[in-house]
C-alpha cells in the first residue's frame, strides 16, 4: 500500500513536532516543509526538500502531497493561509482561538468545498480530543456539563499565550506563565455539583518573570496583576528570578489537562467521567493529534467528502492505523 | 421537530435503564416495550404500550418505532435476537462477549445490510465507550498500549459474571464478587513502562458468599480459588456472609474502570492519557450510552446508510442532541 504523502507547513515547535511523529507512523512518509523563509530552515533541517510556502503551485508539482499539516499560528498564518491553502490541497490545523472557531470554520468550509477538498480544522489536544470529551461526556450524560481544568501537575501547565503576555510588560526582558488548576474546583465536579464557576474559581497562574536593569518591580508586579483577562480574574503569584534560573528551570514545554463531568443516571445513582492527560511537550502532543487526524484527512477525501470538518465529524477509527478488521478483534 | 421514536426490548436492568435515561433525552420518546413475557412486565410497568417481542409485525405496526433499543444479554438473547430484529428495523445493542465480538459484528452486518436498516452493535462503557478510547490513545501516541483496569474505588466493581458463577458451586445460596485494580499496576503503565501482564497482575477478586446450611466451608472456598478462568489466575479474597449482610452491604449494582496508555511523544518527551468512569450503576450506565447511539442510529439511517456499525464509525456530534452550530460554538 503507498503510503500517505505529507506535506509539513512551518518550522516551528509544532511543525518539528509533526516532524518527528511522522515517524512514528509507517503508513506516511515526509515529502516536503514549507516554510516562509526556507533558507533560514535549511540550515537546520535537510532531510526533505524545504520549499517557499507562497510557491504553491511549485511545491505541489514537485512534493505532490495528498495532505498538508498546517503548523502555523492561529493569530496571524492560519486565517489567511488556511482558507489559501484548502483551496489547493487538503489540509488540517490546530486553530485554537476557541471563540472564533465557528467563523474561521465557515472559510475553510467554503474554500474547500469550493476546491473539492477535505480540511480539518481546529485539532490537537485542546481544541481537539477535549473537544469531543466533552461531546460524548454530554451526550452520555446528559444534564452534566464537562469542564476543562488544566496544570494539575505539580509544576502546571505552562500556557505560551499568557508568557507572551508577561513579555510585552515595560520592564519584563523574560517570563514563563504557569497554569494551575484549583484541586477543590476539581472535587466539587466530581461531586457531581456542577457549579457555576468563574475563571479564577478554577485556575490560579504563577509567573516567573526576569527583569529589564534598573525596572520596578512593584510596578510590574502591579501591571501583572491588574492585566485584564489574563491576569486580572486569577490569583497571581510571581517569582522575579534570574535569566539563568528560568533558562535551567522553566525550559520546556510541559502542560496536561482534565476534562471530567459528573451527574446522575436514570434512578439517580452517581455517575462520572474523566479524561485526563499529561504531556511532557505540549506542541509534540499537538502535533501526534495533527498526524493522527491527517490520515482521516486523507479517508476521508478518499470518500468523495469535501469541505471542513472537526474531530466531532470524524469516526474514531478513521485515525487509526489499523484495519477495520483489526479494530474489531483487538481494540472493542 | 418531531421526536425519535424508541422502542425498548427488554425489561431487565438495562431495559429499565433505558427507560429512565430516555426520560432525560428530550429529544426521543418511548413508544413502547417489547418482551417475551409481557403480562409479567405491565404487573409493575403501564407508561407505555407492552408487547410480545415475538411478534414483530404487530409491534412494528402498532408502534411504528424508529429504533429499537435491545437490552437483552449477549449470551443467549442477542446472538439469536439480533440478526432477526436487524431485519426489521433499526437496532443498537451492548452485545459485549468482547472475543465473538467480529462474528457478530458479521451476522448483524448480513442481516441489517440486506435490509437496508443500520444496526449500532456492542455499546455500553467496555465495548463502547472504553473501545473508542483504546483505539484514540494508540492513534494519537502510536506505540503505546491502552491497558483497561476495573474496580478502582474502595468497594471495587461488581461483577456479574463472576457472581453468577460462584453461585454454581454446589453449598453456595446466594454471592456477590467485587473486581479491584491492582494499583502498582496501574501505576506501572503510568510511568510509561507498556509492561507484560498476566490477568492476576491486573486484578483481585473478592467473593462475598452465603453458604447453604451445612455446606462444607472449606470445600466450597478450594473450589472458588481453582475455578479456571474467573478465580483461579487472580488472588481472591473470600468472606462468608449472612444473606442479612449481602442484602444490606453488597446491594446495587457499581463499577468503575479506567483506560490508561502511556509513551511519549516525537522527541521523547513523557505522554500519557487516560479515561476514567465511575458509575452508581452499571446497567444504567450502559442504558445512557445505548441512548445516545439510538440517535446515532437515526441519524446514519437518514443518511441512506445500513448495515452494522460500532463506536468506532460513528462521528461523535452524532450522540450529540445539540446542532453542528451549538457544538462549533460551545463545546469546540
Amino acid at each position: 500500500m503507498s503510503k500517505i504523502r505529507v506535506a509539513v507547513a512551518g518550522y516551528g515547535n509544532v511543525g518539528r513536532g509533526v516532524l518527528a511523529a511522522l515517524k512514528n507512523n509507517p503508513d506516511m512518509e515526509t515529502v516536503g516543509v514549507l516554510s516562509r523563509n526556507p533558507d533560514r530552515v535549511k540550515k537546520s533541517f535537510n532531510e526533505v526538500p524545504v520549499m517557499q510556502i507562497s510557491e504553491v503551485d511549485a511545491w505541489l508539482e514537485a512534493l505532490k502531497p495528498d495532505v498538508a499539516i498546517l503548523c502555523g499560528g492561529s493569530k496571524d498564518d492560519l486565517p489567511v493561509q488556511g482558507p489559501a491553502l484548502a483551496a489547493k490541497i487538503n489540509t488540517v490545523d490546530s486553530f485554537d482561538n476557541h471563540s472564533r472557531i465557528p467563523e474561521y470554520f465557515k472559510a475553510m468550509d467554503d474554500s474547500a468545498k469550493a476546491a473539492g477538498h477535505v480540511s480539518v480544522i481546529s485539532t490537537g489536544w485542546d481544541p481537539g480530543i477535549f473537544s469531543m470529551e466533552r461531546v460524548v461526556a454530554n451526550a452520555f450524560l446528559p444534564g452534566s456539563r464537562a469542564y476543562g481544568f488544566y496544570g494539575l501537575g505539580e509544576s502546571g501547565g505552562l500556557s505560551m499565550g499568557h508568557s507572551d503576555a508577561l513579555r510585552t510588560i515595560p520592564g519584563v526582558k523574560d517570563a514563563r506563565q504557569y497554569t494551575h488548576a484549583v484541586t477543590e474546583a476539581i472535587e466539587k465536579v466530581r461531586r457531581g455539583e456542577n457549579p457555576q464557576f468563574t475563571p479564577g474559581d478554577m485556575h490560579t497562574r504563577e509567573c516567573f518573570v526576569v527583569l529589564e536593569e534598573g525596572a520596578d518591580k512593584d510596578a510590574v508586579a502591579e501591571t501583572i496583576r491588574t492585566m485584564p483577562g489574563y491576569f486580572a480574574p486569577y490569583k497571581t503569584e510571581i517569582h522575579f528570578v534570574s535569566q539563568e534560573y528560568l533558562d535551567e528551570k522553566c525550559s520546556g514545554f510541559p502542560h496536561d489537562g482534565l476534562v471530567v463531568a459528573a451527574g446522575t443516571t436514570g434512578s439517580g445513582n452517581p455517575a462520572a467521567v474523566e479524561y485526563r492527560c499529561q504531556w511532557g511537550s505540549n506542541p509534540e502532543a499537538t502535533a501526534n493529534v495533527l498526524v493522527a487526524h491527517a490520515r482521516a484527512v486523507v479517508r476521508l477525501a478518499k470518500e468523495g467528502k469535501s469541505g471542513a470538518f472537526t474531530i466531532l465529524d470524524i469516526p474514531p477509527a478513521y485515525f487509526s492505523m489499523h484495519s477495520k478488521e483489526e479494530l474489531l478483534a483487538k481494540f472493542m
